[in-house]
């Protein structure tokens, strides 16, 4: 399992998982919602070697191999209308955030005061 | 200096220089060859947030800043005809191998014997 570099930053109204998938189109990656509460990456890098060509590694520095990463998915995440987009060897995955109920605000109102005479008995 | 990894492999007319760049287009790495022998990868990755959004990381794993890797570049390396493309976050620089000079052969052939009779003085 190959390491894959991943940043999470929070918007006002989304969460926003940015990995670096370098050499990969976004058929070669899955992003998937667990239990209503796991987001999940994986996918697999592979070496596009032509098996026909005679090649020789001299340096091997790039991972290669499958990789996967989970992340708790906050409270608030809209499931629902999460999209992910893989450009340019990033895959970014926005999670909408559920929109706050109306906080509860301190209100100040008049109380009309009736024109009764009491009687006490 | 953030880092960048990059593999090489040899082919038998050709040496390929293939760096992780996620994130980055052709117009954001440059590939330059020093003093005819050095080959120099360089760019930069930056994070681009719009500066106009209340954004906040949770979790940072991905580098970014300036790059820079230079490597040694054999002999036979074909300066003039050196080539780099940029595609899904992956630089490949190829760099073609000057023909190696016809290697000598071991001959094997036959020399006529003339048929002269040697006179001893």
């Amino acid at each position: 399992m190959t390491s894959t570099c991943v940043d999470v930053k929070e918007l006002p109204n989304s969460y926003i998982f940015v990995a670096d998938v370098p050499g990969l189109k976004n058929t070669d990656v899955k992003v998937q919602v667990e239990n209503d509460s796991i987001l999940k990456i994986s996918g697999e890098r592979k070496r596009d070697d032509n098996p026909n060509h005679d090649i020789k590694y001299v340096r091997v520095e790039r991972s290669s191999g499958k990789f996967m990463r989970k992340f708790n998915l906050p409270a608030n995440a809209n499931l629902e209308t999460i999209s992910a987009t893989c450009l340019d060897g990033l895959l970014t995955v926005v999670v909408p955030k559920i929109p706050a109920p109306e906080s509860h605000r301190p209100k100040t109102f008049d109380i009309a005061v009736a024109n009764i005479n009491f009687v006490y008995k």
